[in-house]
């Protein structure tokens, strides 16, 4: 045996395999993966899917993400699909008459990054578009997941399912990272410098004769506050700074 | 003036509007109105819809949210369809060169649900299919929203953003009761039912010379945990109590 090179460890857990039972158009499908792949997730399985595999409307459907059409992988029966697998997750609409446990999808999530964290392989099944999963499918999960729909208006499609799980997905295992920030080019105004526009605020506003007598105090306050309540960066203290003078300087000379 | 009846007062806050501007694709209305449904929103405002409103297309996407397109509002600009308002958000998926907050949609739903609850009107502005939101809409909002999706596959569709954009509301506003609960047709097991299961089980096993010598007593703590770690209801102990007598039964009948 030669050297062995360590893998890099992970710093995220792979996201679970998203298991399609016995999908029928392909158009949800290519959705469907698409939808995984706003989240990340890039491990497909489909059990029985009726027109075939691979098919043309999946990946018309898949809006680029078809690397994982092109990995998916086709199963017979739900059973051969999470045979691997030691946690499998069904989302659910309603009750089905077992005594699964029920979590929200926050929760689900949560519990799914601990173990895959931990090295377990994990699944989410989702049933077919119009009569959902089966009993028999049910049964495989260890639980149901629910979303917290208007249950007067409870149908989600596939691809909008296979959104929300995505999206609690990115949550649990990644914590809250937005793919971006708010504009850093230019960087909050430091305190300094907000004094010193209100300072030169003030003064051409009491050469203006602005405040009733008295009032400077109270409305200056409030007027700093403003400025605060904005945040405004240096670049717009600089800008204030120009009206003002602008301003100002329009007033001396109609004055003159 | 007669006597006022004093309203009922709400719960939880009415939703904030969702807002679509310059919308495209019939389709895409529709199925942003089901994706409000599924998550209880009902203020539905179309600014300039290109193919004209109403819209037979849209209906037939609706999935049965008809109800939120016929009360749609049409407006001519997106000023004018924000006038009412006092917090207005714009997802977006970059930065947009504006100072503007960047919330994560948790975050921002929270904000805009303490605001409505306090009596503000709220809205929530959608971009174009293709192009998004212009500039001079996103300077009419208070803030942007982004959400975690991949960078290198960040797209969501309109329909999308507005479910996430629902979910989150529906978390912020009413927290994350669910459609339903786990079956509470038969309540778990008490204790008093599990150590009669237990007690059944380790004299029959006992009576059977299942345990080897001083064995007992950890295996015994071994399969208990078992049990709790299924948590089975009463009917599960009825269940396990059957198996047990028949297969002793069974036992006892081969020995006779």
């Amino acid at each position: 045996m030669g050297a062995v090179t360590q893998a890099t460890p992970k710093t995220a857990p792979i996201g679970p395999a998203i298991i399609l039972v016995e999908p029928q158009l392909g158009e949800n499908i290519g959705m469907a993966a698409r939808a995984m792949a706003n989240f990340g997730l890039s491990e497909l399985r489909l059990v029985a899917p009726r027109d075939g595999w691979p098919n043309p409307a999946a990946l018309a459907a898949a809006a680029g993400a078809t690397g994982l059409l092109d990995t998916a992988k086709v199963y017979a029966s739900t059973q051969d699909a999470v045979a691997d697998l030691t946690f499998v997750l069904a989302p659910s609409a309603r009750a089905r008459g077992q005594m699964k446990r029920v979590l929200a999808p926050d929760a689900a999530m949560a519990d799914l990054a601990s173990r895959l964290g931990a090295g377990q392989g994990g699944g989410i099944l989702f049933g077919r578009e119009r009569t959902g999963l089966e009993n028999d499918d049910i049964a495989l999960a260890d639980a149901l997941v629910t979303f917290p729909v208007d249950p007067a208006f409870a149908s989600l499609n596939l691809a909008q399912a296979v959104l929300l799980v995505g999206y609690e997905w990115v949550r649990a295992s990644r914590g809250v990272a937005l793919p971006f920030e708010a504009n850093p080019s230019t960087p909050p105004a430091s305190r300094a410098s907000l004094i010193g526009l209100f300072e030169h605020l003030e003064a051409e506003l009491e050469d203006a004769e602005f405040y009733p007598p008295n009032k400077k105090p109270v409305m200056s306050r409030n007027m700093r506050d403003m400025f605060h309540r904005m945040g405004p960066t240096e670049q717009d203290v600089r800008t204030w700074r120009g009206a003002i003078r602008a301003l100002a300087e329009l007033r001396r000379r109609r004055k003159a």
